[in-house]
């Protein structure tokens, strides 16, 4: 075998592994009868415990050491596949297993307390945790290296090349129009759309299979089951699952199931050939964001396409949406309202969540402010950005689990997220001028095979920043995402 | 750590392994979109890599070594979990190989083969297979060992401690009464179920959640769902799960819950101490049979059972049950039909074909008969035992998926299912004299639990001859289930 070749049956096992950990984690969610939960955290940590292995193998370092010396030799392809091994490898091994141990128990710990703090919405449990994984976070960083400052590093972990500075530019762009729309909104108050009967579940979950279908998710390289929160996952090259979630009077489940298709089609459109390696799989959290949001948000709220989804939804529903025409309906959908919880978001304030955390977690990391001063922060930020107070620190600080997964530096890829999302959208709509028309006669399989085409069957062999520059001709923006939003709240979209 | 502390980690992540794989295969058959196979298999054969590697390993060896030195010093579970890993040992170390890999690579061909042949009802393609297939058997059973004759060594390995000399003269105390049963049943035809109208699947769904909840299988320790054949498996202490059929014209659906339903509570009345090791499981396929048609055809084709269930069969399935009595409905389960079909056949014919399968398999493995005279023998064999004209081989010799699958030495323990069930069912009945009433009730659970706690709760730590006779205070004999089916059959029970 040549070394590229050993390298192949390496990433192809350990992605046999990551797949049946995959199965692991969904079956979890979906499946497993409820006092399953110990021995599969058992079972979890055995195959951790076989994939680290793999993963730290000197053989492995040896072997990426060798065809990195002569990398131009190879195809884009395997010139990609080396460098997502080697940003692995490095994620694997440079962090002493000591650290790792006690990492993951002080998380498991935290998790837990944070549950506890939320429910009595008492920050000051939770904070003797939180400082330890602050704390650990910024050791974290020391091992694993950074650019410019320890949050970078941070932000890496989640979005390759991501760095503090860059998301600050972002942030800056973006804070000005956001207000603007904000006050706009706030000076024009709409009507949200209030249901008054209940929806049957089968229905709902016929309804979001159809639109699935009609999108171009692909049922026999995938599945749609109920979780406590939508979620996808891969599980194979033709296994790529969906789960969403239904309550009695609420469409939200149409937009879950739009975001979580956007996920599974991503995956599910990556090109064969990168089947069995770690190439087979969305590149990062936010170019995977901005495929969920690009058909949850862009199209998913869009007039077009409810010119063509109205109808259905009333002939399916029709004791509740009668007399509500299909242009009220869709500015009831793209309703701004400013509140506390950053999941509840509309599509203006809700980066405005995201910056407040990121200012907060750079803070944090850098050591500007403590935690015992994070709620009080938290709440002048909201205060000021969005106008909000919070009632409560479970509405507050407490609201989100990442911090009390360890994961700072994951929230600005929701932002990336979207901002791609709409220069991705920007580029489609420039070169195909009548998409409109498209999305009202449900051609949105078209929209899809345009994706496919110039993203998803790319997988992880171009980096974020690679992969937005070949596709739209430049690099991430925020200006796009801002005019989309314009438009979109004048009613133009 | 002790060296029996060692063993109790090793066994304790194979568990862990192997209920992996269980959810690989249970998700294979249940949920997995069609297009899923394909990496399915690539990977559990990844994971069957690892864990081969693991039940291999010279560590392991040199620990049982020491551990067997000075087993008087542990206590019965103790030697119980060093038996089985000798056994599992031993299975995994003496096959070389390169002949496991080209008996995986056979039977995976043959596999293919057969079910053309079947389909085509031609037994001349899978003729080849079949030679190869026995001659690899022969030589497994050079490698493995055996007591007295080469089947021994076979039989073994689905029954611990079987030989043919016993199954031989099991068969010959049953030929003459099940023949005679046979005769009898033919002399005064019953008439069989017929019927006109379609179950609605979710009915019964329901009905056979309501049997399983009934008799005591714990759903939240379990789950059932479809699967094109039924089958139970375990994926953790906590997580044992059966599947079912349904066919719009059939209440086989509710034999087979019982049947699955059996297997299942097995599992799940293993006591807990015996968590994460190889004892968590039940000891054979016979004694598991043994629970699965105990549940199945003792007490689910009896009349007491059916005095309880019957109005609720009645009650869900109105239009079909109308004037049919409960005594003629229990007439009904019960008729002895002789055909060409294992699957389909009655308790009364069920082990005539197991028995020709069984003198067909040692005559093949012995040397007695080719495969090519097969064919004719087993056509012979059905005339004679079961006087019936076996009028295709896809009905005849190619029915069974078993020589497919490498699986000689198997079909046996289905008929030891059927004695260890009577000899079972006979010490319970004399223990509890008022069992019909207990039955006549829906008082299920009060069986289950007296099952848990003679054998359910033992798990592997007796061997399936020490279990028969600590439970009935003697070995496994054909007495008791005569005795049984012509009871049954007089319509007695």
């Amino acid at each position: 075998m040549t070394i590229i070749e050993e390298l192949k049956t390496i990433s192809s096992e350990l992605t046999d592994l990551h797949h049946i950990m995959a199965l692991l984690q969904w079956d979890q969610e979906v499946m497993m009868p409820s006092r399953g939960a110990g021995e599969r955290a058992s079972q979890m940590a055995t195959l951790s415990a076989e994939i680290h292995r793999k993963e730290v193998s000197p053989v492995l370092g040896e072997l990426l050491d060798k065809v990195e010396d002569k990398l131009t030799d190879y195809s884009k392809v395997d010139r990609g596949l080396v460098r997502v091994m080697r940003r692995r490898y490095d994620q694997s091994t440079k962090l002493p297993e000591d650290f790792v141990t006690s990492m993951t128990r002080l998380t498991s710990e935290a998790l837990h307390v944070w549950v506890e703090a939320r429910k009595e919405a008492d920050f000051s449990r939770f904070q003797p945790f939180l400082e330890k994984i602050v704390k650990m976070s910024r050791e974290q960083v020391e091992f694993l290296g950074y650019s410019h400052e320890p949050y970078d590093g941070l932000l890496d972990l989640y979005e390759e090349g991501l760095t503090a500075s860059y998301v600050q530019e972002m942030f800056a762009g973006l804070i000005g129009p956001l207000t603007d729309l904000l006050k706009t909104a706030m000076a024009n108050p709409r009507q949200e759309l209030v249901l008054e009967k209940d929806f049957e579940q089968d229905q709902q979950v016929r309804f979001a299979e159809m639109v699935l279908e009609k999108i171009g998710y692909d049922f026999s390289r995938g599945r749609q089951d109920v979780s406590t929160h939508p979620f996808s996952t891969t599980l194979g090259h033709h296994d790529r699952r969906v789960t969403n979630r239904y309550s009695p009077r609420s469409i939200e489940f149409i937009f879950s199931a739009m975001h979580e298709g956007g996920h599974g089609m991503y995956e599910q459109g990556i090109a064969q050939s990168l089947q069995h390696s770690c190439l087979d799989s969305g590149i990062s959290l936010g170019i995977h964001e901005s495929q969920s949001r690009l058909w949850e948000n862009i199209i998913g709220r869009g007039r077009p396409f409810w010119c063509h989804f109205y109808p259905e939804l009333q002939n399916l529903f029709p004791e509740h949406l009668t007399g509500l025409t299909v242009e009220n309906f869709v500015r009831a959908i793209n309703v701004v309202n400013p509140g506390c919880i950053r999941v509840e978001a509309d599509e203006v304030t809700y980066n405005l969540h995201v910056m407040i955390r990121f200012e907060l977690e750079r803070a944090l990391i850098g050591g500007a402010i403590t935690v015992a001063e994070l709620p009080d922060a938290w709440n002048s930020m909201y205060s000021k950005y969005l106008n909000v107070e919070v009632d409560s620190d479970a509405n507050g600080v407490l609201q989100d689990i990442h911090w009390a997964h360890g994961s700072f530096g994951y929230f600005p890829t929701y932002t990336i997220g979207n901002l791609a999302a709409a220069q991705i959208w920007n580029t489609y709509t420039t070169q195909v001028p009548d998409y409109e028309k498209i999305i009202e006669t449900g051609r949105l399989d078209e929209i899809r095979e345009w994706l496919v085409g110039n993203i998803y069957q790319h997988g992880s062999v171009y980096t974020p920043r690679e992969l937005i520059t070949k596709v739209t001709g430049e690099p991430l923006s925020y200006e796009y995402f801002v005019a989309y939003l314009r438009e979109r709240q004048q009613g133009n979209l």
